[in-house]
């Protein structure tokens, strides 16, 4: 049910066709889809210009597939994020066309759907090779989302030539998203580079008292270079969300 | 200088018109000025496409003084926040026509120089009516940065019907910043609301546990709607930045 | 021994016909009663109105079973929370009508001593899937202290109108249960719905920067909805057992 | 406007009898009323039975004043928390007979059209007398919402004997809300004696690794009585008005 | 060599019997023995009355068999901590009487040569039945210290006639160690019950807020009850030691 | 009315020489005396030996006052803590003499009641200069309670032989107080030349990441030294106090 | 490319015998090299005086073997760190030479193309034997770099005498490592024993309250002995790269 | 008295030429001298080639006065940092040719007594003018240990041209220490570009989720750069003198 369709619905119901009990019914077949333990939330394409999102943690193989299939039924892109093989598993014994990524821990599915919707390029860059995993969820995320993804892996500041070496990709980005653990430098040093939108991504690589990522989250949320947001630790999927929304106006 | 000067002095360089010690007399005095205890970095506006804003924080009155002329005199926009009336005090002694805004602390010089920058509207939301000055900082710094700004202050959500009576608004918007203390919920709900990019502002309102901001931090770095990124506590500057390099693009 | 019986042996004592030695020793039996390893407080009951509940955290399924077979054998109320398959397991091997709930980690038995005892009904709330064995424990620990329990389930914020569909609901429940992880901002927007307590229960699902929870609790402690009480995080029988406190005397 | 008259105007809406536009502006007006820096939630008392409270810390006098005003003029009782003398100097120049506490730090005023609400007593304990000012404001909150009061003051923990020696008062109250700063064990001393609702309010009385307050908090959280719920450090306001929720229906 | 053959050795020194080499030699084996990865404190024992413990904790089972073979050689009790069973089946390959306690994780030898030292009796309570390993860690280390030692198990606060039932014990102890986990609140019931030291062991018993004995630790720092001093979370050896040291002068 | 009255007293209640009411009321004045925002604990004298003490922090100059005149009544010896030069100027209004000493800003009164308790030495011990105002209310407690003290200041490790030359003074100790900031590595050292027992006082000195004393208690509680227990940041009293019941069994 | 061979090709590029992206090509074939996971950065060498370390954690076998290949055909001193035994099966299935360090947890290979560098002897000091594993790290990193290192192990400040009988180990060293878990004091008193610069490395050793190293970090951040710096918990390898630095110079 | 004149005096006592007491006493008023509420260690310039160094903070100006005398009689280099205003005016009454630095806040007096110690140069590099303080503090330390102090100021990582610009000054330096607050960056990027030693100083400069210099702290601690050793938040004395160390044996 598009904007159109809805509008025209609740014009039926103020000029009385249609009566209380019919609306509601109809409004909540079509907002959100119960399935005991999961309320399925088929608004949110209507009102984000994307299906729900199955995040995996803390849900059963079970859990994941029943939802994913309502999703898939429902004729939207499939993505579930923080997948297991098991959950993978489970899913492609009722989706047999189910994709899984092993590094960025994705399932998606019905990719063929996706309509381009960004109209520049999205950069993801990491300080490190142990980023790549939360920089794979950002890259699936904006890709599913209909983006065009960039790439530029192990650069971070302890070799300040590796960024500066990148120059011209920095420039021509519409949004940059910076996936770094550790002290979470580059954000700042991306930052200060460019005129565009950077993501932040602290990520929980590192050791002592990196503190499971707080050292880099802090050091990004205190950037010295303006124009920096910052999203959960490790939440790759967050920032490629987020991306694609700047993308989508761009 | 701009780009096209900039490219010009490099090639007569390259061809050997100018030599070494020309060149990087020529670059420096361009891209940034020493001031004892200030390298004042021109070569932001160049980069960045908005000169560099004055933190008064931790500056005397003298200091804000100095690197304020030495931009007003390089022809740019001025913007100092943070700034106490102190500061004010010192600065309009020598920029008679600084104004102050009492509220959100800034300083504003050579606005008339600033250009339309940003095609959409600039939404600036607050959850209580404490949240006003860190607000205010956000507005003006977006203001300067030459985008049209709207406002909706005290719509918490202990009372949801009074963010939802703003539907309309939070519509046209190209982008939204929710400043919010206590616990920030505000900005999820927001979030899950709209289809573009939201950016959350803790703020240190709130007491007890609220822990100076840190308690609406963290409600917002886990919202549970996607697409919302997150700037240090109280700072209303950074979001008015980013919300710019966003909207610019829009 | 109840009230009665109690009033009756201090009058003895009061009068003469029953000495020092003997009334400490009946007492003390009806009391508590000692295994060694642990001091079953049969008393509870009589002060708070429910049989003392084994927390098997942190205790072998051979001390669960000792303790449980005391309680069933005393004629109370079996609640054991936090039971893992090994304690239900041995568990069963004494007490062969005992019951395992795998989701919200419960051993129940004597179910059918419970009396009915609330007046209203608990409604019990989560923010996600995820949130669910959390909010079991609690829909147990209600029902076994003789309360009528509702549910809804996976309504968190990021789509509003999942939580504003249900008001006829909310309206109807004497007492509210909201269990949420993440940021937790559910238990706010519930909060400044009702007129009737709501206890917050904050999980440890989420991941970054939600610390086990604490964004979660912290977000629920700093609610700018009044009326709102907190509990542990993954507390779910602390909120069952107090939410059974308050529709007690509804 | 009531309930009933809130049914009427939707129904003249459905019938046709009032068009959008109107509906809207009745609503709007009815639900809040916006002053520039802040949105008046009068609908609030509608739907949880007590007016919106100003939490003065953070505002204005004038600010203060305003919606103080505003609150009055809508024939609502006025509370006003965590109010100073300048506060309440500028609030008395144009609301003569607000009245101000010291001790807990309120305001009020239209105390007269307070109705009986509660059926039982609510009792608030502290262990200290310094955390009288946070118990003040507790009582205030309960007593403007139409609740008896009573008080047992500085009876923590080390000396067991002071609080035992109240049994009576804590059988006879139909909730407890019990105040304590440093461990706040009182909390759970207290919870293991009676079988009403306890609702605990740690307090930022204490030092050193009392961390204004967290230590209670912790302890508080983590009572090894059932049936203890927690409010905010300091947060008398916020126990008050969930012990009325609770006596309320009792 | 006692504080006699250690006097008669410097006066040898002093007078020229021995010389610089000779002393050091003497005095090196003496006071500690080089392992290679350990430099066993033989001299320990003649400042602190008590020799080396060893923690197993962080060493290899070869290590810990190595240095207990040393402690045992030299004459010495041997009390290794936080033993697993793998310590414990190394050690016993060589020290065939040692015992171990599967409780409290420790493994003694030569128990024989303990010599009566304390006075009184140190008592050993508990919150809970989870907290009895870490005060078996108490008992064991006082035990080896030469003292007496009581128990009382399971007397948490929330049912306070349980530890109120043992006045007789507590009066009767010369010092007391209280072991709790949770909210730790029992160490301020006792501490003001009783005229002797208190020492107070937080353990990492309880869940969500309890951040692994932070919240009981923080509780019992933060007592209000005078005379409590507090070792390490669940460091039943540090509070068996000390309550030894205290109890030797009684 | 000490231990004998006492004990005669409840004879004649069990004979029925007195009733309910009357004991009840002897009891009743006797232990505690209320004072509407004090419940004053004169029972503590009888239980532990030293009368309440008034902890001056969070209470106003009056309330001090009329605690302070009751005990002085009530023929106990006087000691606040934590009091300002106000709280003493009240306090000398209606106790002309009482004395203050701004150092460790105790009040005492009825110094001359002070009875001889403790048998050893009691040592205070200081790693700085800056730590002298903690071990001062330490001295000044373990005075009131009948010992004698003794005195090193400012011999930090950072100079390990400062404290090595004050051996004898630390072999001849019954109990040592240590106190210190920073890292309060101090404790250790001493903890590991001494047979007695040693209370730690960590003190908020030390800036940057000492937290208020957060480093020196954490380096306390993780002493390698066994027999080391450790109090509250800057609770001088506290450890005087524990010091103090040790002595008093030596 | 050494340093001259760099500068000839900057003449050549200069007076126009190379071209734009010849230049380019080759600088960057220099600086660093791709391969797609890993930006290795070749130039570090010529900057730093060592080649790029492989810290392993993080990083799949694969990975490791990868990256150690190219360091290793570049022809420079490989060391890798954190390394599992998983990830040196890989490694050695395709550098047969390389060397794996079970306690100190690396792998090194071309270790004979280190060349001395540094003049004096690096003392790496340890406070247990639980902490030798982080010492090993520092040892082999200096190694590799170098140096001439020295070791004493277990001789933390609970016997004092056990660091002071080493004094003239400590003189004669030019730097020195102290690592230490627990409440790490040991750098404090070796700082003040010394001339030269001390490093000091908490470690995650210790238990409660230590919090995963963050006590020892604490205490040697806040250490009274002037001249001590720190790095992150269990950075052996930081610690070693640091004194390298420092003894290089000597 | 020098090492030579020691070794003098030990060798009359061991042939027995001085006795027991008269060594004791000499050594002891060479080593430290007491005055009452503070211990000067006069042996730490032996040790350590620096005297003692005052930390004002937590001394009252009368205090610091007699020991600033003490040490200036004693011929030392008199260096005191953490002064006020109201410490220096006291110490001037006695010392008249003492200085004061403002910026700094440190009291000199005896420089002319100041010998060349170190062979480098000492760089100083501060991300922003608000940091200057804390340097300052650092190159008065290293100036008066007899170092060459240069100093580059504000450049930090946003405008990453600004630090690149000195990168002769920043080869030239034996030590370099980074003095830098918000998220602390800048000590990663020059730990990258340079081959010695980097001191990273935190400072207490930022806001919000700065928490007062714990961002950068935990940003330098986790310095993806390796060679970089941290000291205590704002503490510019603890990184001058470390960097004097260094610098001495260059």
């Amino acid at each position: 049910m598009d904007q159109k369709q809805l509008k025209k619905l609740l014009r039926q119901y103020r000029t009385g066709t249609r009566g209380d009990e019919e609306l509601l019914t109809l409004l909540a077949s079509h907002f959100s889809e119960s399935v005991g333990f999961a309320t399925i939330d088929h608004h949110r394409e209507y009102r984000q210009g994307f299906p729900e999102v199955i995040l995996c943690e803390g849900k059963t193989p079970k859990q994941v597939t029943e939802i994913a299939q309502r999703i898939v039924r429902h004729g939207s892109v499939l993505l579930a994020t923080r997948a297991t093989g098991k959950h993978y598993a489970a899913v492609r014994r009722h989706l047999s066309r189910a994709k899984y990524d092993e590094v960025g821990r994705t399932i998606t599915a019905n990719e063929h759907l996706v309509k381009p919707a960004g109209r520049g390029m999205i950069l993801v860059v990491t300080a490190g090779t142990s980023d790549i995993p939360v920089a794979e969820e950002a890259c699936t995320t904006a890709r599913l989302m209909g983006n065009q993804v960039d790439r530029i892996f192990d650069v971070g500041v302890a070799g300040i030539h590796r960024i500066l070496a990148h120059s011209e990709k920095l420039r021509n980005a519409s949004v940059i998203v910076v996936v770094a653990g550790m002290e979470g430098a580059l954000a700042s040093v991306v930052g200060g580079l460019v005129r565009v939108p950077v993501i932040a991504v602290p990520t929980s690589i590192g050791y002592g008292a990196s503190f499971g990522g707080v050292a880099a989250l802090l050091g990004m949320l205190n950037s010295c270079a303006a124009g920096v947001t910052v999203v959960n630790i490790d939440n790759g999927f967050g920032a490629g969300f987020a991306a694609s929304l700047i993308n989508r106006s761009t």
